[in-house]
């Protein structure tokens, strides 16, 4: 992936899990969670296994993911790569492709089994990389 | 900023702009932008202004920011200070200390003057650099 070069790097950023799902590759995922995304397995690393301390089945989450096969040096597109649609600023869409490619997807836990957890609905690709998981953000 | 070193760097983050703000200090900001947050500046770099193309005076936002002042090695705190609240790890809490210190700012678009947007409320702090805007995120 190309990493834009007219800003400084800051981070770095740290994987602390891993995606497992049956989302393969770009052609069969949704756009979004609620758009007939299946649930998907996050691993996450034995490191910072403790910080799910809390975490309980039925918890609605949001998921940080880096979404590892976007291309990083799309400053605008045309929404929903639908090209009758106005071309946009990335900072105005949902598009992956975008500087810093984070994702953020609302989950709600089905399953906990020590350091793993059942989530669902994903649209995420199998083995995107996990950054981050929050509670209690905007009714999530 | 202490960096985890028990999992894999991936990224890099780039900053994309800069949070102006009159809170200069942790001890003055609220810990969320419902509580009593100002309105702020968010300076946009040059080389990615483009991507702001389409976003409107009124429009809600989510910034995502890179909480450069917290503490990476902490895996369960707290909640919101309170020791009388038991320990919870740090991804069913919304404490900026955590591997990644990604921040999530639900705000709304003030004013936009060229490459500078002013947004709010919002309680980070001065100088917090901002590595991705999303819009029609969750009502956001």
């Amino acid at each position: 992936m190309d990493t834009p070069t007219s800003s400084a790097a800051i981070g770095p950023l740290v994987r602390v899990g891993t995606i497992r799902s049956t989302l393969r590759s770009l052609a069969e995922a949704p756009r979004q969670g609620d758009e007939g995304a299946p649930d998907a397995w996050l691993d996450i690393d034995p490191g910072v296994a403790p910080a799910l301390e809390g975490l309980r089945v039925g918890d609605a989450i949001v998921l940080l993911t880096w979404l590892d096969r976007a291309d990083r040096g799309v400053l605008a597109t045309h929404p929903r790569n639908d090209p009758s649609l106005p071309l946009t600023g990335v900072f105005a869409t949902r598009s992956p492709d975008r500087p810093n490619p984070l994702g953020l997807h609302r989950v709600t836990i089905r399953e906990i089994d020590g350091p793993r957890l059942r989530i669902g609905p994903l649209e995420a690709l199998d083995g995107t990389p996990v950054v981050d998981v929050k509670i209690g953000w905007g009714g999530a």
